[in-house]
C-alpha cells in the first residue's frame, strides 16, 4: 500500500525557516512564529484531552488506557503542518494574533490534529505499518498488549479492533474540539462546510489509493487524483480554505489559497516521490530506494511506464516486474537509471517546477499580508525544493 | 465476539405499539406515528445524502460507489430507534411537531442513524460477521468485489480497508448532517455536549467489550458496565436526552429520562440476553441458541457462572468449554438446563422485572407530556417483555 500520507509525516521538511529580510513584521513575531505555533497547538490539545476526562474516567481504566494511548500519539510530535497551513492562511487573512477570536481560532486549527490521527491511526490498519515515529503504530502496540497478557483469540485482529475503535474516537473528537472552540456562530458557520469538504476529499483519497492498488491502476492521472485530494487538498488547500473562511476573507483571497495549496501540495508530493526512490537515506532517514521495494503508485513511476509502454517494453517489463520486490542495492541502481534513462525524472521535475511556480504566482497576486505572503513563500519553498 | 450491538437491529422488536385508550392525542397524530416517523428520518437522510453529491462525484466512479454502498446501508431498513427516542423525548419535553423547529429538530435526530452506520460497519469488521439484514456486510461487499474482479493483493484486507474508510465517512457525515440541520443556536449548544458523551461512550462501550473478551473477563459486573454504554446510554438514555436539550427540558425531566433510559435500555439487553439463549427461532430469526454457539459473554452467562463456582464447579467447568463451540441440539438443551438450574434465569428476570418497575416508575413521575408518556411507556414493554 501507499504511504503518501504518513510520508508528509516522515520526510526531513520542516517549517523551521527564516523569514526573508524585508518581510512584514508588523503582526506580533511569537504567533507566526513555527515554535511557538506548535507549542499552542500541543497545548489547546492537551487542554481539549483535560475535556474529556471526567467522561472517560467513568468508563473505567479500559477506555482511559485506550484514551491515554491516543492522547500519547497525538502529543508526541509532528510537525502540526495542516494547524500551520491554517493558522497561516487566518493571518494573511487579516486575523489578528492579538485580538479577540484568536484563541478560539487556534484551538479550531488544532483539531485538524486529531483528524490527522484517524487518519494516520486508521492509513496504519490499512497499510498494515508496524512503525511511526520510531514507536509501534496504535494497532500494533494493542496486538503486542494482547500477546504480552496472553490474552485469548487472534492478537492481530484485536490490535486492529482497538486502532479503528480509536481512531473513531479521534475522529468524533476532533468535531467536539471545533464545537468547543467557542467560534463566533458567524465563524463557524463559514468554517463547517469547508471542514465538511475536508474530510470528506481525505476519505475519498484514501479510497482511491487502496482501489489503485487493487486494481494495479498505474496511470499517471490515477496517481495525480490521489495526489490531489489525498495530499493537497487535505494537507494545504483546505487548511488555508479553514483559515481564510474564519478571516471571512474575500472570495478572490481564498481562491489564490485553493489555487496556491493545490499547486504546491501536487508539488510536495512529486517532490516526496522523488525522494522516495532517489533520495539520501541520511537526509530522509529511510533506505535507498524505499519507494521502489515498496512498489508505490507514485506519478513518477506512471510517468516512466508510460514512456516505457510506448517505447521500450524492455525496460516496462522490468519496472512492472521488479518494483514491489525485496531490490538489491544494484537492483535499486538499475531501476534508478531506467526511470532516469526515460525521461521521467526530468518529467516529474519540470512538474514540480511548473507547479511551484504556478501556486507562487497565485500567491504573490493575492491579497494576503506581506508576513503571511512570505511565511508560505517560505513553506512552499521548502516543501518542494530539491534536497539532493 | 459478542454481538449485542447488532442485536438491537436483528432481534423482532417493533415500536410499532398501539397507544393505550385514553392516550392524549392532543398533538398531530401523524408524528407521533411510527410509520410516519420511520419514513421522515428516510426522507431526511436521503436528502442529506444527495448534498454531498457534487463533492463526492467530483472525485469520481470510486468513491461515488463506496457512498452509494453506504446510502443503500443507511436506507435499506432499519427501525430507526435511535432517532425515534430522540423525537419521543423531543415530543414529551414540549417539542411541537407542527412548529418551525420540527424539520431542524428531526434532521438531527436522523443523523444519529449515520452514527449508527459507523457502529455496525465497524462492528462488523471488529466482529468478523458476513451478513446483515440478509445482505452480505459492506466490508464483505468489497471483499467479494476484489475476488470476482481477481484484483492484487488479499480481498479481506481489502474490503476491511473499503469499510474502515467508509464507516469513518458515516461518523464525518453524522456531524455534518447535524450542522446542516439548521437548528438554531441555542438548540445545537445544548445539543453539543450531549451527542459528544453518547459518540464518546458507545465507542467506550464497543473498547470495554473488545477487551472483556480478550480478557475473558465473565464477571457480572464487566457485562453489566458494557451494556451501560454500549446499549443503554447508545440505545435509549442518550438519545431521549438529545430529544430533550433540544426542547430545552428542565433539569428534573432530563433527569428522569435518563433514568429510564438507562433502567430500560439496561432491561431490554438483558431480555435480548435471554432470548439468544432461549428464544424461539421462529420469532427472534436466529437459530435456536445461537448466543451458546458465539460465546456471547452475557450478564446471563456471568451470573451462571458466578452460581456455578460457589456450588457447581462441574457447571461451571461445562459452561466454560462448551460455550463458544459448534454446540448440537442436545448440547444446547444440557447447557439451557444447567443455565436454568443455577438459578440465572430467575435472576435476570428478577433484573429485568425491577429495572423496567424502575424506569417506569420515573417515567410515571415525571412531566413528560402524556401522550409521549404512553409511547415510550409502550416502546418501554415492547423492548423488555416477555416472548417466549
Amino acid at each position: 500500500m501507499r504511504q503518501r500520507f504518513p510520508a508528509v509525516l516522515s520526510r526531513p521538511f520542516t517549517w523551521e525557516v527564516s523569514l526573508p529580510a524585508g518581510a512584514d513584521t508588523s503582526t506580533r513575531p511569537t504567533p507566526a512564529d513555527t515554535t511557538w505555533l506548535v507549542g499552542a497547538v500541543e497545548e489547546a490539545l492537551r487542554r481539549f484531552f483535560a475535556t474529556r476526562r471526567e467522561t472517560v474516567g467513568n468508563m473505567g481504566p479500559v477506555v482511559i488506557e485506550a484514551i491515554e494511548a491516543l492522547q500519547n500519539f497525538v502529543l508526541r510530535g509532528g510537525k502540526r503542518t495542516r494547524p500551520a497551513f491554517a493558522w497561516t492562511g487566518w493571518l494573511g487573512a487579516g486575523g489578528d494574533p492579538d485580538g479577540p477570536h484568536a484563541p478560539a481560532v487556534l484551538r479550531a486549527c488544532a483539531a485538524l490534529e486529531l483528524v490527522q490521527a484517524c487518519a494516520l491511526i486508521h492509513d496504519d490498519i490499512i497499510d498494515s505499518s508496524r512503525t511511526r515515529r520510531g514507536f509501534p503504530t496504535v494497532h500494533v502496540a494493542f496486538e503486542d498488549q494482547h500477546r504480552s497478557r496472553e490474552w485469548g483469540g487472534d492478537a492481530g485482529h484485536f490490535g486492529a479492533s482497538v486502532g479503528i475503535l480509536i481512531g473513531d474516537m479521534a475522529l468524533a473528537w476532533a468535531d467536539d474540539m471545533v464545537a468547543g472552540a467557542r467560534l463566533d456562530p458567524a465563524a463557524r458557520a463559514r468554517f463547517t462546510p469547508v471542514w465538511a469538504a475536508m474530510r470528506t476529499e481525505v476519505l475519498g483519497g484514501q479510497l482511491l489509493d487502496i482501489h489503485g492498488e487493487a486494481e494495479a491502476d498505474d496511470s499517471v492521472e490515477s496517481a495525480m487524483r490521489i495526489n490531489r485530494y489525498k495530499t493537497a487538498a487535505y494537507t494545504i488547500e483546505r487548511p488555508l480554505h479553514l483559515g481564510a473562511s474564519l478571516a471571512d476573507a474575500d472570495p478572490a483571497l481564498i481562491t489564490a489559497y485553493r489555487e496556491f495549496g493545490t499547486d504546491i501540495g501536487l508539488a510536495f508530493q512529486l517532490r516526496d516521490d522523488l525522494l522516495g526512490v532517489f533520495g539520501d537515506p541520511a537526509v530522509t532517514g529511510k533506505p535507498s530506494g524505499d519507494d521502489l521495494r515498496e512498489g508505490k503508485r507514485t506519478v513518477l513511476i506512471a510517468e516512466a511506464l508510460r514512456r516505457a509502454d510506448a517505447v521500450d517494453p524492455a525496460a516496462a517489463t522490468l519496472i512492472r516486474t521488479r518494483i514491489g520486490t525485496d531490490l538489491s542495492p544494484d537492483d535499486v541502481t538499475r531501476l534508478r537509471e531506467v526511470i532516469t534513462g526515460l525521461g521521467a525524472v526530468d518529467d516529474v521535475e519540470r512538474r514540480i517546477a511548473d507547479l511551484t511556480d504556478r501556486g507562487l504566482a497565485a500567491l504573490a497576486a493575492c491579497s494576503a499580508t506581506p508576513g503571511a505572503k512570505a511565511r508560505l513563500e517560505a513553506m512552499a519553498v521548502a516543501a518542494t525544493k530539491r534536497v539532493s
